[in-house]
């Protein structure tokens, strides 16, 4: 690329002389304002049709939105038949402020008043373009010209809202935008903001909407942060105001501008659901909102079932929500990596276990059941997934709770498969793996029958009390045993050197129900040393608990024959 | 949803004392690791098969990554095989650095020094978890345990590395991540830091790298930076670390956690194009890249070709880029409205018009051209596009230069047109409607005939010096008609009055030749008053200068008697 530095000018950074933001936290949720049937219609490749406008409406009222930009009436006969609609048919509730933009000029801005009649609440938005760039480029004035546009529009506008509120009683509240406000000088824009505020006639008790657009993001947040500071720090009268962000996404930054911009003082929050709007988009409201409730501060808005709001929004808009995209993308909640996969389980479990009334699990930043989500593990072996991973599928699938000591064992089966395969195994071919190595294996030696009884009095049937009876196949030749122990496990053992297995030791075993009632089955991991000094798993499934051992037991010693062959 | 302040525990504070990085800017771009070919591979939902992972690579050099992660090669069979076929097929350049990653487990160490022998330079990237929920869920040991894990690893890669450089000469430097930092105590973690880096015999000549990850965004970008700004300051032998930045997206602001870490002190980023990895992905480099580059600072990436960069992208992950992404997304450069396509026509002109070095364009932070792109205007009618969007478009178009004064007329053309049609009109039907309405109009009045002379001397011939004669046809009706005036098209203005044309005003004219040459055609805009006091507008194409003008007349009259019709 061509060196940057001859053609684009740094943002300048805004003489602020004490900075406080970066000490403030964010402990309450801002006035949210929606702009999805205005600025974020806008931008889409597709714009909505007046039914999509109509469920997006009711889709934003019962997210708990209680202003709503819906259009810019003066300009689209599209935007004044939906205010229109909204009004003559009743549908905005009592306590939901119907916003319509307007530029500063006399026309429109009556044409904006003809639109809202029948209303019960409105806020009035009108706008002028304030930044350096603009006002040489675009409108070619001085900031005196620029000011007199913003200050007539606002004398209009009141003087239209003082004949409304006479005649109808409607509740008019005023917002001003000085558009492009990040491209503008911190003391102009000040300047404008004051001087409209007093047009309009601005108080404590009836403050102003001054609503500061990134209208194109052209720094970093910080610097946002910066403005928002400085301007309210400047602005007369500013408790007659309330102070609104409206970022734009061009850096990538949005949601950051909205968060350092609430540090900074701002009272009110105008964006999208999961952010539409020119070029990159408006901020996305979702998220700033979701992010304040991980920090334990609620945000009065409800995203409790994320996906059905994500539908309405993709139907409606017709846009894609990509993947990743914060809390409501399709692989939000997803652990690809083994070590990530261990962690979460382990938080789970903990949280199970000690009951703890906060949420502590690694790498999920909220609870994705708040939202009706779920968390997905992935195994995805040929990367670094593995133990941990295989095993919580399992558990997930069947119920099987592998002990720890194993996992790495069938760890590295599911690796080695996934490998050869060349791409992640899925829950169903991880079961599969499973069964096929442990369950359903068969190897050199089968059980065909067994007893148990207790010793007669003998020598030494105080120690070794009880006795294994039974048939075992070996390569499918039937033998009969017959093996003592101290228990039916080691009976069993001592029965198997009569058929050649020797030089295997008993380790461990776990053993789990599987199923509920009395007809449950179990699960039995036996881990064994082998002759060679290693060690090695089986597992049995059976109904009875004795029984699924002895099938444990085999498993292991087929699997180890099977390695030796 | 439920109350969350009952079990989101907001993050702590950090206890800065002063805070400088606020008055920072970012002057220079930090180093850049690319971990597209682990962390953003390993989350991918169709990981990399081999072919892809060299493509990728082979790009990533191209855009002028010098440390490249490959992967986890102690972990996983593919990722081995990639290092040693990047190694065995000599495909790194001398320039390029290899980073492998490996968990601080002597088993693990050992495998990944296997893996890269052979190779130029290496750099070693080790890691433990270090956060509070870690150590008390997954790894149920104190701040000692931790550390010890993390300095026997350290020992044990430096022991190698030394064998290693005895043997080969290879050029290894060391990293470590405290994974899950973001969650860690700062102190604890300027502790275990400062540990390893005593433990690699970490000096100024010699410095480690360590790697400050948001394994899991857990706050506001500022806090992120407050946290860097900490560690650097508590650091001891600073000078002997360079200090590496690791974002996550799990609450939208990656790209913000980069630049505020970049202003706390940071001096090297990791991320991946476009933004894979875990759940909502790592950093995405382009973005933080493009931003610097749109300050006048070299971001040291060439991204002079992105979407071929994107293609690259979408061809080996499988995943696609997000119509909003900034800079690379199909929509980063559209613009709907027509207040900014005015606003961004303005700019090109005044570019062009002044010549000016500097990119002063509304509502575009970048020149698309820098990164092979085009600005994308698109006519929005039933919304509040309007007049220059629809303006410009015909300029693209056909090179038709509309006068400012007749763009709201045709403007209102194309928004009632696009109202009726209920979706946006594109470029073809724009220049339909524009042929429409007045090239192709046929009306009441038909120019049959034309010719001029000058008047012979007579009273009046010093006034009126130009005489039309020629046949118009009214409704069919040919006439012939004759006017005088002091040009021609006053000349044919009172030769109207003959087929009772009256009451017109004549207002303005403008033209320009819409091809090049001497057979060039010409476009005339004409502006009359109509009898009701009110304008219209004409327009004539033709290759006489004169006689465009007069279609244009007529054309205008013609509309005028249709309207009244």
């Amino acid at each position: 690329m061509k060196a940057p530095a001859k053609k684009y000018i740094p943002f300048a950074q805004i003489p602020l002389e004490h900075r406080d933001w970066p000490d403030h936290i964010i402990d309450k949720a801002p006035v949210w304002c929606s702009v999805d049937l205005r600025d974020g219609n806008q931008a889409l490749v597709t714009p909505m049709q007046l039914h999509e406008k109509l469920r997006m409406f009711r889709t934003l009222i019962d997210i708990g939105f209680k202003e709503i930009e819906i259009g810019f009436p003066s300009a689209s006969e599209t935007e004044y038949e939906i205010i229109r609609t909204l009004i003559e048919q009743d549908l905005v509730p009592d306590d939901v402020t119907l916003q319509v933009l307007v530029q500063a000029r006399p026309e429109l801005i009556k044409k904006t008043f003809e639109s809202v009649k029948g209303a019960k609440n409105v806020i009035i938005h009108f706008y002028n373009s304030t930044s350096t760039l603009q006002r040489k480029i675009v409108f070619q004035k001085d900031m005196d010209g620029i000011v007199d546009i913003a200050v007539q529009g606002a004398k209009l506008i009141r003087q239209l809202t003082e004949e409304e509120i006479a005649r109808s009683g409607m509740n008019i509240r005023y917002e001003y935008s000085p558009e492009s406000y990040t491209g503008t000088e911190q003391d102009f824009a000040v300047r404008i903001c004051h001087e409209v505020m007093e047009a309009l006639g601005a108080t404590k008790e009836n403050p102003v909407i001054i609503n500061l657009p990134a209208t194109v993001e052209m720094c970093t947040p910080n610097t946002y942060a910066d403005q928002i500071e400085y301007f309210i720090k400047h602005l007369p009268n500013r408790e007659a105001a309330i102070i609104s962000l409206h970022p734009h996404n061009d850096r990538g930054t949005g949601v950051a501008c909205a968060e350092l911009g609430l540090l900074a003082g701002a009272e009110r929050i105008e964006g999208c659901l999961f952010g539409n709007g020119e070029r990159t988009g408006n901020l996305d409201i979702v998220t700033v909102a979701l992010n304040m409730y991980t920090q334990g501060v609620d945000p009065k808005l409800d995203f409790h079932d994320i996906l059905s709001v994500g539908k309405v929004y993709e139907e409606c808009t017709k846009m894609e929500i990509p993947p990743r995209q914060p809390y409501v993308g399709q692989l939000a909640f997803t652990a690809f990596s083994g070590s990530h996969q261990d962690a979460i389980k382990k938080g789970f479990d903990y949280m199970k276990n000690t009951g703890t009334e906060y949420w502590e699990v690694p790498y999920l930043p909220i609870n994705p059941e708040d939202i009706n989500r779920q968390y997905d593990p992935i195994i995805r072996i040929n990367s670094q997934s593995g133990k941990g991973g295989a095993a919580y599928v399992l558990e997930q699938a069947k119920g099987y709770r592998m002990p720890k000591s194993m996992q790495p064992e069938f760890g590295d089966i599911v690796k080695a498969a996934a490998d050869a395969y060349g791409d992640e195994l899925n829950e169903v071919q991880i079961v599969s793996l499973f069964n096929k190595e442990f369950v359903d294996l068969k190897g050199k030696y089968e059980l065909v029958e067994r007893h148990f009884h207790q010793a007669k009095q003998s020598e030494d049937a105080q120690e070794n009390p009880t006795v294994f009876t039974g048939v075992i196949a070996v390569d499918g030749q039937k033998t009969d045993v017959i093996g003592r122990g101290n228990g039916p496990i080691d009976a069993f053992f001592n029965a198997l050197s009569k058929v050649g297995v020797t030089g295997y030791k008993f380790i461990n075993y776990d053993e789990h129900a599987i199923s509920v009632g009395s007809n449950a089955k179990a699960i039995c991991y036996i881990e064994l040393q082998k002759p060679d000094g290693n060690h090695i798993f089986g597992v049995g499934i059976h109904s009875g608990i004795v029984v699924a051992s002895l099938l444990g037991i085999l498993c292991a010693i087929n699997r180890a024959e099977k390695q030796k062959a």
